[in-house]
Parts: structure tokens; sequence; C-alpha cells
């Protein structure tokens, strides 16, 4: 069975809480009470300019699969504390809500909601962990990835750290995430089984040490592989033995049959010098087509410092420091309460008070309106507004700056996009997934109509991200209250 | 279905070039071949001078339940450079070698081995990454829970970080781990079903905001829960609002009721500060078993410096800053050719030599054993033997530094252990894993066992891992010849 949300029942991946709350909603009624939680989040791994939206893949299998099973209701009669009629209920529980998304691949910013869930109170309170698990791992991982990508200026970027994952689905969707982030190849097998992700990898140091020498270790592998011979060369000297010996095995194996391609890898020592002095003997070997691809311990950083120091690299292999976002390991989605339906239907808007401003949630049912100068291409401006206001894309827009609000700009000439897409509607799935590849191509897409003040990896510009007048008005409104009826 | 390597068939979960390598060693004849690969790792996280040894009960089940399915022979057929044999193979693959680990829970040193594979090339080298996976991933997160514990100094630690954890069994199976390291409860429900993790947790945010007034929110959770009353005091004003409210509904509801056992949680703000003021408020109320339970990105060392400062504080929930290890969030397990087997069943060791003198493996079939002084209880030493060494506890026994050779110390009145125990023997478990209860409480026994020097959050005392003469020998031998036979 493959660790994925689309084969799993993972209803019970829940906080504690999410049950004794539900509960108690059933207990007083409010678990029909129609509610809306924002999932958003307030700053950026490795203090970056964007992230880059992921995990809805994961999230419409996981709310499709949505159940609760005998040994599960089981499991928690046991605990002595819940109602049988809230048993009975999630006995028959499925989702009946709507949910609103940023595609995956979107860039995003902080503050701004990039899911929101409407439901009945009982139904979107038990979904809060999955939700945020999905989006903060796969949104971690595919914005490490699209750092580690730009800083490799173009040369592939292989995705190689399943062995130091955190956890199964750590490495497997996580190269996933990876992917849409824009590596273009996993090491693990599974990933490329399940989604499609090119798996690529040639040779550990274990398959050098298993012949008694080194060469003849290197032309076995190519006289197997002749078309995609990658030789370790690292086992015992690199440029002593692992690069003359790699030499020789591809002239006295690939080029009497007429291949040219061929490559070695470096795992280990210092990359600038070890690869300006394989590449030299590689040229003086007549070996200009031989690519050196390298590895152990890479991320954006050493990337831009190798390439900087003119290190002869056509490929890098990446482990432990993309699969876990080593330097920024955490990705600080939140899950909160924005607004309640009455008896009604009107609705009325939340807000969750902070001694720190910046934790003062956005109320009411929102959605976000992303603004393209339609000169530049470029992205402008993203604006939160409530769900019954509109852009036209004629007339001239002025946005402000939620804090210091004197701070005011005229949008005119643009193109505007709605970033919330529904993805279900009344429990049922009504956005088509687009394919992995498009995913991939669809985000490298979107990144180009950023700014490069935004993509600058330290201190980057810093996005507008506003709240309509409308929007505006209504949080100051609730905050003057206290935020309590 | 439940994320775990039980029920999954995680065949696949490999990088890609250990299917290249397998592939290589069925046509040259080598797969028969026995192998002995080592499981260990050279530093240990944050700096620590010790680590928690965990996933082996994952491994137990990935390799029960390791097999190839004909979708997966199918998949690996559509590479197109997989031999027709070796996909028969894999058909058929089962693992029919030797596996020793040590136990879940025993604190582990950087560069001994804490789990080798003796089995037939291909078998052992498809392994190397879920072995690594399960270790890595879980040694580290056993690792960061047992120093927060710790820092808790007896106070019960909650792990909170599931919605925060990268992936599903990041946070199902890293809640295991984090048991292991000493956390009392998780907020991961399914971790409870799954493995008897208790879970915990009262009420969000959510909660409080989906009342009129945060006084007949928690009015309403003291009905509903009234011995298990631990209400979120936050949401709009900790000291002017949420504690004056809580302290007004224990009194309206549970007081009348006879119950006196509650509690607060504060998941924001100085919590130095807030503590101390709600503790004299509860205090001053008639509450003094009122329980003060904090959260909010905490780790050992914020932990420490509360306690300092004398915050009023009777349990922590720890989220993100454990579930990720967030401060060290790899823990770089390697997984090394140590050996071959010959025709005759003689064990030829092997190195892998680098520059980095401390990236050097060491050689040969080995096993490690921990000495104990018999007066003080406790651990003095560990030392890596050749499979056919033996220590006689009667005896004297002399250890010396493996680099600075001179450093010698004569051991006498010692007991000594073996720390890697036989899990499986020619492909059948023969290791009964304890309950998970018994292994934190090993877990315990074993820490007590340690220095407190070893145990210092900065800067540990080093613990002595030393090679035996005749594995010292062994290695220096090897090295002169360059590696190579």
């Amino acid at each position: 069975m493959a660790p994925k949300a689309e084969t799993q029942n993972l209803s019970l991946l829940c906080d504690f809480y999410e049950l004794t709350m539900g509960n108690g909603y059933f207990k007083n009624g409010f678990y029909k009470k129609q509610t809306y939680f924002d999932v958003f989040f307030r700053t950026v791994p490795d203090q970056g300019g964007y992230a880059i939206a992921s995990g809805l893949h994961d999230i419409i299998a996981y709310v499709q699969n949505l159940h609760f099973e005998a040994k599960d209701i089981e499991f928690l009669r046991s605990k002595g504390i819940f109602d049988e009629g809230f048993l009975k209920y999630l006995r028959q529980f499925k989702f009946t809500g709507d949910i609103y998304a940023v595609p995956e691949g979107t860039p995003v910013f902080p503050y701004e909601p990039i899911l929101t869930v409407r439901a009945p109170a009982a139904e979107a309170q038990l979904m809060e962990t999955f939700l945020l698990l999905a989006i903060n791992h796969q949104s971690l991982i595919a914005t490490k990835a699209n750092r580690i990508v730009r800083a490799a200026e173009g040369r592939a970027v292989m995705e190689f750290g399943s062995r130091r994952a955190q956890g199964i689905a750590g490495a497997v969707i996580g190269a996933r995430a990876a992917y849409i982030g824009g590596v273009k190849a996993t090491a693990c097998t599974l990933t490329d089984e399940l989604y499609g992700v090119p798996a690529a990898g040639t040779m550990a140091h274990s398959w050098v040490q298993m012949f008694p020498t080194e060469l003849e270790a290197f032309k076995t592998y190519c006289q197997l592989y002749p078309h995609n011979a990658v030789l370790l060369v690292d086992t015992y000297n690199t440029l002593k033995s692992g690069v003359p010996n790699a030499i020789r095995a591809f002239k006295e194996t690939l080029l009497p049959m007429g291949v040219k391609e061929c490559g070695i890898r470096l795992d280990s020592g210092d990359l600038a010098y070890l690869t300006k002095k394989a590449r030299v003997m590689l040229d003086e070997a007549g070996l200009p087509d031989c690519k050196i691809v390298v590895s152990n311990s890479l991320d954006e950083y050493l990337i831009r410092d190798l390439l900087l120091q003119k290190a002869q690299i056509n490929s890098f292999g990446v482990g432990e420091r993309l699969i876990t976002s080593m330097s920024s390991p955490v990705f600080g989605g939140v899950y909160k309460l924005a607004a309640v339906e009455d008896e009604t239907g009107r609705i009325i808007p939340k807000i969750k008070i902070s001694e720190n401003t910046a934790k003062i949630t956005n109320p009411g049912f929102k959605k976000v309106y992303r603004f393209y100068d339609k000169k530049t291409g470029k992205a402008t401006a993203d604006e939160i507004c409530l769900h019954d206001e509109a852009v036209a894309e004629n007339a001239s827009h002025t946005i402000f700056d939620p804090e210091d609000t004197w701070k005011q700009r005229t949008l005119t000439n643009f193109t505007v996009r709605e970033l919330l897409v529904p993805v279900f509607k009344q429990g049922d799935l009504v956005y088509k997934e687009p394919a992995l590849q498009e995913i991939q191509t669809y985000c490298q897409q979107e990144i180009e109509t950023l700014w490069d003040e935004v993509k600058r990896f330290e201190n980057p510009h810093i996005y507008n991200v506003d709240l309509s007048k409308k929007l505006w008005n209504l949080k100051r409104e609730l905050l003057a209250k206290g935020g309590q009826a």
C-alpha cells in the first residue's frame, strides 16, 4: 500500500482537541452552524520573498476518503468522554462543505488566505490538522526546491534526500513537492511510480567497493549502462584514482561503442577545486561531453557560492538540505475561524485578537485578487477582499498599506485574477487537477511574473498584500469591540 | 489505511541507484555474495552528547512486508534498463539475511554501528534508503524529545506538532518517537489509536470564537468535560479577559460539582510574565489546584530559560520545534559496506576512504560493547570490536583513543553488554519487541547511566567510543593499501 492520502483513512490524523470540540458542538447544536476557516501563513521560510503553494493534491484525496471506520469509533468510545450520538454522527461522517484553494505551484505571500473551508463547524474543525499538515509540509519543500533550482541557474537539480527525510511521506510526497518547485528528477523510485517524477541515480560507493578495483567497477558499470554511465569517483581518491579510472573506463568501454555522453559524480571534498581539476582532466582526455554531477550537503547558498567560484558543474544532486528544508524546516501555516453564519445565513465575521498586531486575523469570508501590470506582465500586488466585492479590469484601482494607510498606489492598465478557486462544492469535487508536469510549468511561469527584487534570497522586497477598504473597515470595527459580541 | 510500514508495500521507497546496482549485481553474479552493511552516524543533532536510537519497529514491519508486486515490476520494466531475469528475481524477492540492531530507546554515539545487515548484495543494497529513513527520522525526534523532556525537569511535556510535521509519518510515527524520548502525550489521535501514545487536548481558539462570549465558551466546556477542563485563555486578552473568565467558569461550574482539578493554557505572549500573574490570580481566587499549561514555539532552550525565570508552569505543549527537530532537523545516519564474504565464507573487510579522516569507515563484521562501572552504575565507554572478539567481565580491559592512541584507560570492576542484538536471522524475525511503554522506561533508565557531563545541552563531554586493538590494526592495514585490493 502506498503512503498516500489517496488510499488511507486519515480521519484520526487530527489533534484530539478537534474531537473534544466536535463533541461539544454536537451536544450544544453548534455542529451544523456553517463556519469559515482560512489557512494562511505569516512568514516565508528562509526569510524569502514568496512561497510556493503545494499540498492540494493530498487534501483532495484526504477529503474524498474522510470517514470513520468501526474500529475508529470503538477507539473513541474507549476514551469514555464522547457522546454516543456524536459517535454515531462520526460513523456516518462525510464532508458536505465547500473548499476554495490556491492552485498548487502558485507563488503566495504572508497573510493572504491560501485555502478557505466553508462547512458545518464539526466538519471544518476536524480537518484542521490534516489541511495544515499537507499545506505546511509540501509548501515548505516546494518553496525550498524553488530557491535551490534558481540558485543553479538553469543547471538540473535532482532531489536525492529520501534517506534523510522526516518519514515516509517526507520522502515520497516531499519529492513531488520538490518537483513542483522545479527539480528535474528524484532518487525516490516510489515517487516516480506514484506521481511520475523521473527517478534517477546510478551507483553508491558500495558498488565500487564490491569490486577488487575501482577500474573494474567502473568498466562493468559502463558495459551495463552505456547510455547512463555516471561514475562516482570519490571512493578512494578523487583526482588520483577516481577521475583517471573513470577516464580509462569511458575510453575502453564507451568510446569503442561510439557513446560520448557520460558523467562523473563527486560526493565529497572541495567541489569548486575538484570539479575544476576534473574538468581539465576530462577535456584533456578528449571527453568534453562528460558531465560533472556534484552532491554533498548542497543548498541554494552553497550552490550560489560554487558557481560564483566558477566550479565546473553540470548538475546538482541535493539531499537533506532540500528534503527537510534544513535551514528553515517549518512552514507556519495556521487555520483560523473567520466567520460563522447565523440561522438566516448571514455571515458573522469573527476575529482572533493578539497583543502582537501581526497575529490578529482578517475576519469574514474573503477572496484574493492578484494584479498584473499589462505592460510588464509582472505581478504588482495582491488584495484581500470580502467575498461580495469585485474588481473591474477596465477601471483604475487604489490600494493602500493596511498598517501605514497613507501609503497608497493607484493601479491602471492591469489584469487581475482571483487566486482562490473552488475545489469542493457541497462536498463534491469540482476542481480538475492539472497534470504534475503542468503544475511545474505553471509554477515556473508564475515565478517569472515576480520582480527580481521579490526573488532575492536575502532581504527581498516585500510584495504588497493589501486589504480592501471594506475589509479594513470591518477589521477595525471588530477590533474596537475587542472581538467579543 | 494507516500510514504505517506494517501495511504498506514500500519496496520501491528506495533510491533508484539501488535498483541499477542490484541489476548489475544480478547480471555479474555478485547478487548472492554475502555482504555486511553498517548504519552509523557521525554527529549528534544539536551538538548533543548522545542520540536515542529509534526506528526499529518500522524496520521490522518493512522487512516483513518487503516484496514487489506485479505493478511494481511493470513500472520497472517500463524503464527499459532492467534485465528480465532481475525483474523475475525481484518478483520473488524476500529478505533472507540477518539484521542486528540496537534496541529502540538506547542512547547511542557517533561512529558505532547501530544496525548491521548481513545479506546477499542485492538484498542489502535495496534496503539502504528505508533503513536510513526510519532510523534517521525517528532517532532525530526521539533525541530531540529527550532534550526537551530533560529541560522540563519533571514537568509533563506533550507533543503538539502534527500540523507542522513533515508529512503524515512525520506526525504519526514522529509522535511515537517523541514518546520513546519521554513525552507523556501527543495531540495526534492516530498515534494513540495505532501505538497507544495517550492523546491529549481540549480546545482551540475557534471554540472560544464560536460563542458570543468567552465566558459562555468556558462554562460550556467545563460542563461538558468537568474532569478535563483546560481552558485556552488568550483568544482576546489573557489577563484582562481570559484568566478572569476562566476563574469565573471554574467557580460557577466545577466547584459546585466538587471538582478542584482544572487548568488554563497560554499560547501566546510572554510566558514567564503571564504565568506568574495568572498563578497569583488563580491562587487568590482559591484555585491552587488549577494547573498552568503553556505552548507556543517552545524547545529545550526556551523551556530552560522560562524555568530559570521562575515561570509558573505545570506542563508544556511542544509543537513544531519538537516534531521537526527545528534547530537541527537532520540526523545524518549513513549505510556503508563493511565486508563481503568470499566463496569460502571468509569475511573480506572493506573500507571507504576519505580525505576527511572522520569519514573513513570502520571495516569488517563488528559488534559493540558498552562498559558500565559497577560502583557508580554509569556507562563509561563503548568499544567497537570485530565479531569474533569477546570481553570478559572478570578481567581488566584496556581501551584507547583511536586517534590519540597514547590516551589509554584500563577498566576494572565493570559489567559489559553487547548493544547490537539479533533481529532477523536468515530472513526470520527472532526479536521480540518490547511494548512501547517499556521502551520509554528503558530509555529513561539508560539515560540515567550517562554522566551529567555527557548530557549537557552545550559542549557536552565526548563519551568514549573506541576501537579494539584488532579492529584498529585492521583499519590501519587497509588504509595503508589505499582501500583497493
